[in-house]
């Protein structure tokens, strides 16, 4: 079979591998499509070489189904359409006995820090799967990740219906963010300095703002007749959209931390005292965002056939990340079998 | 009367003043003693020119007696022993109306924004006034303010008794904080960087540790077994304590910003995410805050012959302001009445 790993010094390299069997408790299955998402940028950068073991086969946002069941796994079937929560925590640290287990003090994250599902055949523990619905494609599937990243951060950020909800940054996650604070009955504005990704968003039915155009902080006091706003969602990674954020929030609003941020980031602590503010960090999700995340792509609320730019072949996977890399994308699947 | 005015370029004026006579639903107390705080030499340092009106009466730490009621005012006597809640709000702005009046957006502080107690007769709103159990020393009772900031900073913590909570600052309202979290039932070590302070703190029963001499992070990893604490109150205002602040807190931990961050600060974004931290910024008190504050004194909770350091005449509170600023004072008091 065919794996697609990251092998060091900007390198991606498709391989062939041996399929080998699932142990105890563990299923094989055979990946359908699997998305590239930024974390996987991160690696092919050499930004995270100090965690990831090379060579990796990475991708951890997937659909697929069962080909085998190793020893001692029960309730599952050979043919079952699944998902995998990528998430293998040791359940001992304290993290995970304060009921923390997704943010496990020593996560093995699975396609970060143990092999993931560009491959075409993948073995995983079997408490990692998630059933899906008959009716769902199995590209539409592979969002589940993503959409689960996403319902995790707005139920993180406690955001209900009427309420008014800044999203800045409208690359993939924000945008499955604001289509969830949408869901959940809040009205939602995407604050993104790319016009491109502005025009997406407004395809999308959002309300776009350019900060480098107009006065957000101004546009935000109109909008919320001087309130401002409940939640604000920093999902830019952007240091000059930190230094805004916290003027967007209300008396006692949230602000949820949910892009990555390697070096520390001037924040109007000032602000945060003076409001009384909230920020909250959110990583990844638990095992009922995923459900979640089903449930919202089977019931049509995911505007799938716009967040899915593209599917490629697995041996196309190298340009798929320069055209993410570029900027232009919003979410490229990987068809894992397709020339398998 | 006497009265202490800031007159701006960092000058303060002992001036005599008319009485005027309490307005309708005012209460005129005869100020028993105020207290300095840090926004007083703030004020004083010329920081806060474009908030303060010159000359300025400040002052809003106080104790004193009820010696007259303006028309309309019941529930309250000529002789009743009584504190101020400085807080003046608006009743009709969002902050307001989501019951959040302590932070009104058109805050009137009184004592910052309007004329404080530095001053031997001061007419305040009735709905200021708290009152005092008769056996509460008027001395100890202008502490009521601070007490009731540090009731108000733990409240919104959510700290717990057994839980483990550092405090980065130990001065006035860091022991405060320190020995309110200690009465909660936590565990509390302060982290201060002077020696004059980790002395006095240890005086109160305080662990301490000189983050320039020990790794604050290893320590507090061993402290708590390797889960990091549950809360970290941040009073120090530098900005090397928020940069460190972030390590010290376990997953899903709280850090409160209860100092004054006149700047941006650098803050360690990417800790905040992957131990989904939740910042907290924590400002003044609500009228529970200062019935606790009442209720510690009353029972001895508070050090107050340890936070008292000095009693001075009004004449010399010029002098008090050099020691405050000096940093080798806790807490000094006006005794408003003396050579009035």
């Amino acid at each position: 079979m065919l794996t697609v790993n990251y092998v060091g010094d900007r390198t991606l390299d498709v391989r062939t591998a041996d399929q080998t069997e699932p142990r105890d408790g563990e299923v094989r299955i055979r990946v359908a499509y699997t998305g590239l998402c930024g974390t996987d940028l991160h690696i092919l950068h050499g930004n995270m070489d100090a965690r990831v073991e090379r060579p990796l086969v990475f991708g951890h946002e997937m659909s697929g189904t069962i080909e085998a069941l190793g020893a001692g796994v029960t309730g599952w079937s050979v043919g079952d359409k699944v998902t995998v929560m990528p998430l293998d925590w040791d359940g001992t640290c304290p993290a995970c006995l304060a009921g923390n287990e997704h943010i496990c003090q020593n996560l093995n994250f699975i396609g970060i820090d143990s092999p993931g599902s560009l491959q075409g055949l993948w073995n995983v523990p079997a408490e990692t799967l998630l059933a899906l619905p008959a009716d769902i494609p199995l590209d539409h599937a592979a969002l589940v990740e993503p959409v689960a990243v996403a319902v995790h951060d707005v139920r993180r950020s406690d955001l209900t219906a009427g309420q008014k909800a800044v999203v800045i940054g409208g690359g993939p996650i924000g945008t499955l963010i604001a289509t969830v604070a949408r869901h959940t009955g809040a009205e939602v504005v995407v604050i993104e300095i790319d016009a491109q990704r502005r025009a997406q968003a407004e395809e999308l039915g959002f309300t776009t703002l350019d900060p480098s155009a107009s006065d957000q902080v101004a546009w935000v006091e109109e909008w919320t007749a001087g309130t401002g706003a409940d939640v604000v969602f920093e999902v830019s990674g952007a240091a000059a959209a930190v230094r805004g954020m916290t003027a967007l929030a209300k008396v006692r609003g949230t602000i949820v931390v949910v892009a990555i941020h390697p070096t520390p980031r001037e924040v109007d602590l000032q602000r945060v005292f003076w409001r009384e503010l909230r920020l909250l960090g959110a990583r990844v999700y638990q095992r009922a965002d995923f459900e979640t995340a089903i449930e919202l792509l089977a019931d049509g609320v995911i505007p799938t056939d716009r967040v899915i730019t593209r599917i490629v072949p697995l041996a196309e996977t190298a340009d798929a990340f320069a055209e993410l890399e570029a900027g232009r994308a919003m979410k490229i699947l990987v068809d894992v079998q397709a020339g398998a």
